[in-house]
């Protein structure tokens, strides 16, 4: 932590806050300058957080004050520098493979659902994605099948062999849906729903942990934070696109979170080109740009029928943008030294 | 609704288009232009919103499709021309009165609970404010004393005689909350928890629905349309600063959003500037602007002793900078048409 | 300057530092700490300087460089500690007065322009507006009369005995509109364009300058040294709305940037709630806001007959809402402290 | 162009508007619906022009007003469906080739800018990229060494045998500009300096307009339009990030704009993933992630000693980073369908 002093801060000034870092079991280190002073400060993780919570910039005398260690700790790369793997049923997520998981956006009914899984294995997915509750911005959109539609997508990957990943969106729901699914997805609405975090982080089943729609790096890693201290370390980021200026796509994929992923934290990280885009003709060239920039997997949407979705119809892979998707997969993952997950 | 057609559209894609509008029980009226054919649709509510589920982007031929009705039903000013007043206990948030809802950001312990609600009653305040479930970034920071929280907030309330608010995380606390507290807040992080919304909606007590950080107007109407659906129209929204690119403000105050409000609801707006700004020194100027753009009131965070506050002290006002609030609340009102709050 | 290494820096890595920080003639402080070692760097502003243009992070063991000082210095308020009153003409603007400046967006006639000088008038201005140079985002659209503009505005001018404001947008035109024109605005677009700021900076005249359209406050200060740096300090800043990620109103009226400029800089700073809105309905509640957040002024638009004219005629204030603004501009000097300038 | 009224319009209201429209010389249809009507107006583009320039909304019983074609009209997809191919002096920039544009940021000395061109030999850059008027937020920071600075670059490219790119800030500039480089840069800041554009478009070399750090893709494509009108349609684009909230990173590469210039426009785009990154380690993931999503080229930076350099330093590849490059550049052209460009 880095305290800066204003231009006129006196000697009481610097001593007060000398005080108040050693009371809290620190050391100050004081350099003066021609106009400003700067007063280093060192000590333990418990020292500097509870440093961090006085509010110092209340001192008189003091103009601003860093932070300089991450906020986050069990999700931090300090401390684990390899990226981790984390197994979704049998299948893994992390550095050595590029994982593909597709399906329907919202589960309707058992026949569309199994097509949609069918579609999914075309395209050389290995995990089946599906929505039994939609987080919809209108209250007279489809919300979807809640209970039966994880029942439903449960029975759909079992005869298709793949394990499974649906939203929650309420802490209430989170056992009932870890009953039916192989990994829990938290949405990008949800990320900073904490009872929602933390009811995820205990229930024994990996997440998948989408970035809200405008939520800084160190705001997502910390939500990860959130269900990390649950004691659940398997947590797969995801980059769906955010909110920006530009009013004629849906959100801005940002490819950059990629890298920053891989460099501050341990988890892997995946990309949805279809949430971000929310146009079908842009979701290949995306998801080309997400693995290029180096992510572990992708999540898609895709539908026999779009023009019938009850949901998110017009980002829906099928026909000949499927076919291209497909070979995506078989062709980015060796010239990026992964292999593709194979079924 | 208005449906483009694309250049080279011919007669087929232009009669498959109206049979879907005439299946769905619209009407379609064709502009056949130079280089484009556009199609007019109109029905009854029923009708365009079957329409638009569907996604007619999907036909080939059309280019775009336009919506024209607002989305939200019950919140939005067509059916209700004048602004509704929201009773919170016997204290009125509306068009007439200016309303300050003042306390504590969190709740710590009674003392400084009840010092809190005094420097609230000397600024003009007329509603009790504090956290006792606190939404933090960190799961390292402090995250509210919960229930016990509650009984003290209610206890001081009852104590210097002001109804009181204060925040709901997560749906399974909606009744608990509700039985110690005359209004409901849900905070900016849980705008689209609707599952929150609902409950909330369900509860019978007033709501105070604060805008989330990057949402839209539309987006923030379409959540309090979710409270009302569940028939409580007693909607208080406030606006509390959105997300931008400037770095060296917590969040921008967007005083345009309280015309905006004005204009596409009959809700009451309220204004908070002090977790906008997250700084002392700019809470009364970003005051004063929120009741010049015609807020019907406003929120801030008072302590006796900022620099021990477990929560936001840096923003809290108090002193000096109280009593120039107490001064906007007895001078702004009237230049502005309106009456103060008396206790 | 603070200098933060990396958790495993050895005593090499922190020899290099100090060794620069040496030689470019500072002191160094170093603070070790359990994980890190902070190296506090004092000295004059041009060793500050000469260090700032090295890239520090290139070193082995640099984890992070925090600058202290701010970057400008002829704006800045630590050495000018009361606000500046700049006179355009002989009407002021500063600190004890309100300030409205007026008059249509765009010159198109002299009868049209004459007409909006007396609206002006009546609405309470006292410095006319007119564009004669247009930026516009379309080669297709009006783009002004230029020169013959010129004239008439500064006839008008004249005539009504008002001081005129006009945009320059090209470095080559500086001295023509110098000669026709009391004050140089620089519009949102040319924030920085870095040869139009100096040539405007030279050619002796006061400069009005607009906020960039997503320029941070640092990045506004800085243009507004360029022009300082000629030895011209009679500039005066202009919040005009920023781009966010609201689709439905032209732009987000920043108010937090009024208190912001007035303790960053000693600049006076004005609010153009006429740009920042782009609709008529808005402009009257945010020039309020304007005020009330602290603002030493006003520009709007006005036009006799705002539906015959050749650029933003929806925003420009005419008939009740020129009324409007002119109670506006009878009432709230007073209220805050000011008074509002006489003809 | 659709026209919507307001629920309340009456039949004078409709009558006018259609007066409007017929004195422009369009054709209005008419579409009456439950609650509100809608007026499709047809006709060329000289009578829609013509209407747009009007503003329809002053009209009583108007609520909103659709513009339906696009407003850039030479650099459009509609006319020109192929992406066209553009020469900077022998290399060929389009949808055949990927095309890598290096060099150093800034032309400091003639060995350095020497050293940086066999650096971008070595890459697979086959133009040659150099700074001599650079555009620095600060007026404190190193402003290029001008038409010295040309002179460098020019000879420099001679020896090497590469074209040259480098940026013009100043409409007065262009001549001497074009003199020296076979391709002229306009950058971030100046997208919309209008006069600067239409100097550029009228000298006859080819233009890399660089997209504004918050202009939206139809800003972008108008800016372009402003030079295709002066007669010069050999105009490449360049994403190089845009600004977010994100404050850890400088900028957002925003990969989907090159899809949507494709779709969109017939122009080439290239991505700089050097400046919107600000970080030599995110670099090359940025540069795969820009390619894959089908950009037609690359332009980076790179220096010898990037510790020395006089701008820009963290973001200059050298080392083992160029050599990753390399490696892209050899591998990911035929992966997309194309080929590398060959010296």
């Amino acid at each position: 932590m880095v305290i800066v002093l204003s231009p006129g801060a006196d000697q009481d000034a610097i001593d007060e806050i000398v005080q108040v870092v050693e009371d809290a079991g620190g050391e100050a280190f004081i350099s003066k300058g021609v106009s400003r002073t700067i007063i280093g400060v060192v000590g333990n993780a418990g020292v500097l957080e509870a440093l961090e919570a006085k509010d110092l910039t209340q001192h008189s005398g003091v103009h601003e004050v860093f932070r300089i260690t991450t906020p986050y700790k069990l999700v931090s790369k300090e401390n684990h520098s390899h990226t981790s793997t984390v197994m979704v049923g049998d299948v893994p997520i992390g550095p050595s493979t590029v994982t593909l998981i597709a399906g329907p956006c919202a589960v309707e009914t058992p026949e569309q659902t199994l097509e949609g899984a069918r579609l999914a294995v075309t395209a050389g997915g290995t995990i089946l994605r599906g929505g039994a509750f939609k987080p919809r911005t209108s209250p007279y959109a489809f919300q979807g099948l809640g209970v039966e539609g994880l029942r439903i997508l449960q029975e759909v990957g079992r005869e298709v062999g793949m394990p499974v990943v649906t939203e929650v969106v309420d802490a209430a729901d989170v056992d009932v849906v870890a009953q039916h699914a192989d990994m829990l997805q938290i949405g990008t609405r949800n990320m900073q729903n904490f009872a929602l975090l933390q009811a995820a982080g205990s229930v024994g089943k990996p997440v998948l942990l989408k970035r809200g729609l405008t939520s800084t790096y160190d705001e997502w890693f910390m939500a990860a934070e959130y269900i990390a201290q649950r004691g659940n370390l398997n947590i797969v980021l995801c980059e769906r696109g955010i909110r920006t200026f530009e009013p004629s796509v849906r959100n801005t994929l940002d490819v950059t979170a990629v890298p920053v992923v891989h460099d501050m934290t341990h988890l892997p990280v995946i990309v949805d080109p279809s949430h971000a885009a929310g146009r079908r003709d842009l979701v290949v060239p995306l998801a080309r740009a997400g693995l290029a920039a180096g992510a572990d997997g992708l999540i898609v949407d895709v539908h026999a029928r779009p023009e019938e979705a009850l949901c998110d119809g017009p980002q829906a892979l099928f026909g000949d943008s499927l076919t291209e998707l497909s070979k995506v997969m078989a062709t980015f993952p060796a010239l990026l030294g992964r292999s593709q997950n194979q079924r």
